[in-house]
């Protein structure tokens, strides 16, 4: 994926780059905060420099999953003038991205600690980058749920059409999936509820369920099954939605829409010409 | 790029759908908005789907660049079901994303259509789907500044710090360069304005200038370069910048924090069993 | 997959088939099963076809885990004759191996039959043919085990010499683990079922115990757990543990150890010259 | 390949070891026989490792091609835990199918040591894995017949039927070939090895032929040319057939049939928490 | 190969030709010999076109192989404008350049081809295209050499001197190496001509010798073995060479330093606005 | 690219090496220039040996775009006996190839470096090779055209037939296309260069016209716009060319018709056997 992004910036040449700096010319610089955030793509950021030149070295200052404050120095590198300036844009596009969702789950999750839920990500991530997005929803505080179709049973609307009912669909899948996963279904209310309970579903998706719905949903469902809300769910109304009681939050957004969060890569001295 | 996404998704099989339906069952299914949009994205909807299996029909009621009203169908599936459930989050995580460029970047154009100034991308893209993005920027009415390194001269701040000032940077670049392209420079102030100028540069990017300077700046380079503004813009502040009389106007947060639109796909009936 | 094992084939070129076969000749030919076999490879074995050229058909006369007796004619295939050779040898080495893991699993399957026990796959398969060759012990009529790390928990006894014993290890994934999967852990002896039943295991694998432990251990879990035997089962002992009442039996050597079926494929005649 | 059957193994990363296992923890390994056998694949195994994890060290007691006894140290691994547990099934997975064919091998080596005779493997190997198994039958004393369609010629009876008999087949070859290369010819009875004999064929293939004609053709063609022996032989009448004089002998089952051999990974201590 | 070679030339976008062309613009175009030269690369020069829209159509007016006078149309194109500029650069490379090898090889086989012996190709071929090179050679009326090194033996001085001597690398190679390939060694005088015979070469390789000693060496080994003249042969000595009675003559310069011919296309008409 | 010629060349082994040469034979190799050159391929000569053994080093004498006397040793190469003889022949075809570019271009540029005028290549460059032989038209004295359709914009007659003249083509490029490039017009007259010059264009490409043309054409535009002359212009003509005034000189003989240089390389010793 790396060599992918530097190939899509770099092409056949960075030409600016290669007109005003001499081969050779090593320097330091420094990458910066330009508001506050939660870290999140330290180890790919450093990555993306070690693959163009395996010389240049980053030095950090913070953890994934630390909180920076606006101008602080994230990081420092040292290394060939022209790896870094080819480097900067594609690690700084990783990095923006990374700590935009770490900032925003972060976010979120302040809004529910003092309830007993998961805020859980989705498969609603960027094509390509989902591995990376869900490992920066952990370092802001998140959970990941299901990391894509293969490694767990989700039955929805579009399942459920097909398969003629939630009970067909429950009963199906209790009957011959694989005894190693849960079996999740989408519920839409409470008759639903108790039709998916009654199959023998393992966790149950309230989706766009109001909240007083949702109340009578866990009031029903209570320590038979896990619950999970879903849906329409945003910084104004998750605190509410936790109060329900429903075991997991889930949240698109966190992936899809949070917005990047600012830093700049400065050169701040030539260490020496080589 | 298609492919990595499936197999991110799909990976060894998707366990519900296999459990929930039969082989050669021919469905019909709607592509809805459900919110209002413009559209950007369809023929990379379409050859998911094409990847996965090239029966699968999509067909469409809105053109790319369409402002699509909330609740209205964008385009009607059929194909075998297995197939049309395995690509679904695929298509719909490259069509939000897209739309999502799309619209925010027509927000922005709108603000400034009465101006003679161009709405242009960056490089802050997320890493893989540039392309993508800056076709986005286009349905939505942007323009694209270059795609990447390659193909354009930009002489940023750590460009000219290691040249040795403005003047060795841009001197350096008339002298040197393929005389096919033109040199831009960033410059901060209305100094640096005069030094570009004199130097012979094609374009000055104005870097995170108060709209005092920017005016200023015009005054001074009028017809004799172009001049592009960039940095802290947003949906506010981009109409004072356009009346200022500067040629473009870049922002990042076209492609890097464009919230996602929110489509769905719902399977509306079996067409018949193969 | 397929391109790898023909470019490993072909490589710069089939020298013998292009001396001997003119251009264009269209022929007609025969795979004929040379022993008993259970059926499993069809697809795979088209593609291989199909890659090579597109207009090469086959017919089929029986389905995958279909019971063949030797002699028979399997499938019939016209096409160009250059490219039937050409991808011959590819083909059939496929259908060869899936064939006898179908085979050799039927072979168990009827075996224990009559007993309420699913017989498992495992993850000792060949490098690079997992999903075919899972495939294949579905159509021999077993079933499947996790496909990977990343689908399913199972805590073998390294794991379990790090963690720092049967206990700590259980507990702790029940308490950070992914609630949407079970958690299964490998155990030795009573002492260990017991110790894992306490802390919560989802299922238990019972490792190369002895017959008479095996049905101890059923006893003990009676409702409250899945049991799964491993290590050291044959087709001659695969009875008696399925007597034991456990809820799984997982061999290796359905995958690993399985002799290739053998097939022939013989050009009936020309069709004509194209 | 290593990596592909990594991911395969591996996909969106392996839940167990990164629940039970802290990030850092260095351990100490031990590699062991679990019943008598001839090893092959130690530099693939070793590549497994050093693929995930670089300072995974692999100290070996025994080379490729020796013989080892149930319950031997084969070799000591020393590294991280997460990396030697995450690459441990597929690590073994290469080495157990790579030593059931060289101890295969060997075993029919040993009945045939005293006659003049090569055995000769096949081109019905597992897909993708044929320069790995060719290694391997080399590990076991065997010879290795041609890689591919690329770089030998061999006429079998499906080119024969299309070029019209053994005479013509043979003459094209000898006239049209590149003289770098002798030409094979499959033959079924004393009648088409006189044919392909006075063609001018360099090696004959005596294919499912009886040992009493097989006697026959040694008789025939002594000094003349080569003589292979395939089809239908076993480890039980392997040492008739060297015993006819013939100067090779092909056995595909050395590659498709071998059943694999038995290895364990013990974790035996920690080394230190780094 | 194509991919890479389209991929190189038109990278993020052809721009001139999306600003020129409307999409869905069909055009006929004529390729046009712009001197005489013999014609290699069809198909590639097709697939270009394939690759990009499998729409396009290319009628051959020429076989490969066949002379073509300067000025003749030697193939006709239809289909979207667009695709036929952007696939034109990329399909006349190959076509020029393996359009020279053939023009070149088919010049120096009219000056030898009253003399028993072919004329051979070598490796010094471009990287990445030798498959196509040598398939140029035989459109010219040459022959091939070996693929590779995979392919064949052929004992070169460097080899000769790490493994000793002549003697030794011929006798080991006659003792160790398959038997279905011929061993070839070069030589560079009468005793190591005589040397390589006693360790029973098949093949003699005769390196940069002159006329006089080749003529010898053709008499010493008459009959017994097969000889190949190479070496600082150009087009004004080659028919010496071939006098001399040498069964091969290879040249180097046949792939790597035949000028490239010149072709133009032309677009001719506009067939239709679709 | 090194890989796949590094495959092209070994593909399932190098059979003749693997016979004469022990395992961990170390020796030291000379690379010498059998011609006057002009040296250009360092960096990917020595990236051959090292992607196939990282241990072997090279050791250089000469800059790429040195003069190098016939009989020189460019270079001396240190390491394993196997992996030096097996990248050997990969190796120098790029070497030969590339030099050959450099000698040629820097021929030509002799010829003309008394006059204001650069030496261009073009897009006429080997399939998978443009970004290195662009690379040794520069160490041979020469410049570079855009690198493909993707960085520059260049109104070709083609393009000036579909958008229905030089007016329209030169006015709709100077309207929509991205202000950062400069627009390049093919003429062939000077009525066309009047019409192209008054349309706005930024450079004309004067295409096969006679010497009188070009210097009106020089005459015509002087201080106005920039020229480039292109079309059967070769070392004897190409000083003629110059003379006329023109700013650049493109040739397409830079790269798709320079004979490649020769060279060798001669193990001298075994320097221990390790």
């Amino acid at each position: 994926m790396i060599e992918t992004a530097l190939e899509e910036d770099i092409g056949s040449g960075d030409i600016t780059t290669s007109l005003m700096v001499r081969k050779r010319t090593e320097v330091k610089a420094r990458l910066l905060a330009k508001e506050d955030l939660v870290l999140a793509g330290r180890e790919i950021f450093s990555r993306v420099f070690a693959t163009l030149d395996p010389k240049v070295t980053c030095t950090w200052f913070f953890e994934d999953g630390d909180q920076v404050k606006k101008g602080k120095v994230v990081a420092e590198l040292r290394g060939d003038a022209r790896s870094i300036l080819e480097g900067e844009r594609v690690a700084l596009n990783f990095l923006q991205h990374l700590s935009g969702i770490a900032s925003f789950t972060r976010e979120i999750v302040q809004k529910i600690k003092k309830y007993q839920v998961r805020l859980l990500d989705t498969r609603k991530t960027t094509p390509g980058l989902r591995a990376l997005e869900k490992y920066a929803v952990k370092a802001g505080g998140g959970y990941n749920h299901r990391f894509g179709l293969f490694d767990g049973i989700l039955i929805k609307e579009n399942h459920i059409a097909v398969a003629g009912g939630i009970k067909q669909a429950v009963t199906r899948a209790k009957a011959k999936a694989s005894r190693f996963l849960r079996v999740e279904v989408e519920v839409n209310d409470l008759d639903e509820v108790r039709t998916a309970l009654e199959a023998g579903a393992d966790v149950l998706l309230l989706d766009n369920m109001d909240l007083d719905t949702m109340r009578k949903a866990v009031k029903m469902v209570k320590n038979k099954t896990l619950l999970e809300a879903s849906g329409n769910i945003n910084k104004d109304t998750v605190e509410e939605v936790a109060k329900t009681g429903v075991d997991f939050i889930s949240m698109g957004a966190l992936t899809h829409s949070a917005p990047a969060r600012d830093f700049s890569l400065e050169i701040v001295n030539m260490v020496k010409r080589r």
